[in-house]
């Protein structure tokens, strides 16, 4: 199958290209380097080093003789897109390609503006794409569980069931979601829906949890095709922030109560729901949500196994709560469904510690590149007044 | 009160702030003039000759002494938006400021990204020039009923509560909007909602109906106050189109079935619901929804209602239906509520063949200005395949 991957050098995208590249498949990745860019304006940077994108695809032929075709392109720029579609004509695209970052995107008007336009204009460009260019293309869009936001009921997959005053409908479920970013990935399944009722595209919305881990079947098979593993206060993420600060002796930062619980998913689950989203497409108008997570934990569970998981291995790891520097619930039920892709065979890698200690090692391996001032939250949800 | 009001030059933006500076309020208006762009460039009209912005506040001084400011100015542009709210330091913003055209957003991918981003990041300025320079200021944004679309449950106003496997929540209203101008609303109101949560922004989300009328006490002071009348493919709406129509005996265009319903108001209504909203401020924090409308009426009513109102006064009025340009139910559920507005004083001017009639008269004053090949729909929701 000819499969575009759009933000195809970034921490899921690359395994993915890796992954769907291994199979056989005809692999085309585009991305504009943008997590890199921000990283080097910050001084921060991943744990692991990434070669540009280039010598990434030319170690992956080199290695394994399959080719991966790259393409340095902005997304928000429609003759860029154009250009693609044009010259590859994909069966499916797989859209990472997009700011994910809610701290980035909290830190002011600029970058709340520059996170909605960007994220909104490049999927708008891609669903114009395969309505004029490639009608038939399956479009599978990386969402956030976060859109959902913490309501007080169940949260469904994308679409609710609501009886009311006698009458009932099959709605999109509400969204109450917690940044400027996860803002723009409500609008863009707002828009997506609409290009699926209205154009008949296929499209399926991934509402993925927290992703944690930092190996892969292919990733493994030589550093040069490591993934990128963020801990930083823009794109680092709860557990492999604390995998990170357990090896180097940095207290846990637990922000609040530490009773904020989400869904979290090992990277090889990724990869698994997206082969499974591609090679089980939806259907002509259909838009699909799947709530791509395995497991829930609250920040404090996650806290208590990474010390466990340290105990075991003789590192002594301890947890300091911090003032929260985002506005959420610290306490709430949460309880999240998470069967359609169990239902297209997923098998979940569920977490444990011997994941936690293989973490571990391979930061231990790279743990003199880390850069400690930039762990901690500079940015606030709610500015101090001024 | 200091009262900002953004796009202050529209159809309902000028009438606006003249009910406000009669009222002894101090009234500044910014506009950047895009619809008049838009008109020119398709070489199309208002059919109420309509004097520059500057003109119409010189007018307005020279015939009741008050004085409304203005501002020629992108809303899209922060500086501009930061120089207005540090000069003026608005009490209220009534923000009217969007490209306001379901057809021109569905013209291409162009029109689309620029309907999205144009609201969007003009919305975005906006609830970061409240935060930032005028936290208490109170902001009125109009929405539309057509965030909604047409569910098969009663339409309630911006939330709903949810029973759902025995637990409870009340939760935004689900949106399944029908163009991409009308998805760039439903984005704006998840922002402001935002804004109200976590920076405690006092937020009014009028979802108005479908505006009809021509005259307001103030634009009947004299023709330099008059309000525009748009009936061209892109701005025109269907009762000002359906009236102008009668008038110079062209059939009335029903798309389709004619089943679609939507809510209506006057536009003497819009003014005193968008006063109300304004005199009765959302608390700090607070995201309020009112759906603006005052009746609820087919596509087919209103023609029967326009036909017999020129029966009375000697007009023969024929119906033709035509292939609906939009992808839309055409025979549906439809129920709305609209309480909120009432609940704070609200005395609806109702439909009725008078109104029609003096619609008439005034379209038949201009009616040499009529540019008749600007009216049947060009934009088709579902483009031909190439």
């Amino acid at each position: 199958m000819r499969i575009l991957i759009l933000g195809g050098d970034g921490y899921l995208g690359w395994p993915t290209a890796m992954r769907f590249s291994s199979r056989g498949h005809d692999v085309h990745v585009v991305d504009n380097g943008l997590r890199r860019r921000v990283h080097e304006e910050a001084g921060s940077d991943s744990l692991t080093p990434i070669p540009p994108l280039a010598d990434r695809v030319a170690a992956w032929k080199e290695l394994t003789g399959r080719e991966i075709r790259s393409t340095e392109g902005d997304l928000t720029e429609w003759p860029t897109v154009e250009r693609i579609f044009r010259g590859f004509e994909p069966e499916a695209v797989v859209h990472y390609g997009e700011l994910p970052s809610a701290p980035y995107s909290m830190k002011g008007r600029d970058q709340a503006v520059f996170t909605q336009t960007n994220n909104v204009v490049n999927t708008l460009n891609v669903i114009y794409a395969i309505r004029d260019l490639a009608p038939e293309c399956h479009l599978v869009k990386l969402g956030t569980m976060g859109e959902y936001g913490t309501p007080n009921i169940d949260i469904e997959e994308g679409f609710i069931e609501i009886r009311h005053n006698g009458r009932e409908d099959y709605l999109p479920f509400p969204k109450v979601p917690g940044s400027m970013y996860h803002l723009s990935k409500v609008h863009d399944s707002h828009n997506i829906h609409f290009a699926s009722r209205v154009w008949g595209l296929r499209a399926t919305d991934l509402n993925q949890g927290v992703v944690y881990g930092i190996q892969t079947d292919e990733t493994a098979i030589d550093d040069r095709l490591l993934t990128r593993f963020d801990y930083d206060d823009v794109f680092g993420t709860a557990l492999n922030r604390f995998c990170l600060q357990a090896v180097i002796g940095h207290p846990l930062t637990v922000y609040g109560k530490g009773g904020q619980t989400r869904g979290y998913l090992n990277i090889v689950d990724t990869l698994q729901c997206v082969e499974l989203a591609v090679l089980h497409p939806a259907q002509a108008g259909e838009f699909r949500v799947f709530n791509q997570f395995t497991e829930q934990f609250s920040v404090w569970q996650l806290a208590e196994l990474v010390q466990k998981a340290g105990a075991e291995v003789g590192i002594d790891v301890t947890v300091e709560p911090i003032d929260n520097p985002r506005i959420e619930a610290e306490e709430h039920y949460y309880n999240a469904t998470h069967t359609k892709l169990l239902d297209l065979g997923l098998r979940p890698h569920l977490l444990n510690e011997t994941l936690i200690e293989s973490m571990f090692s391979i930061i231990e391996r790279f743990k003199d590149r880390v850069i400690a001032d930039h762990i901690l939250p500079r940015d606030r949800w709610r500015p101090t007044p001024t």
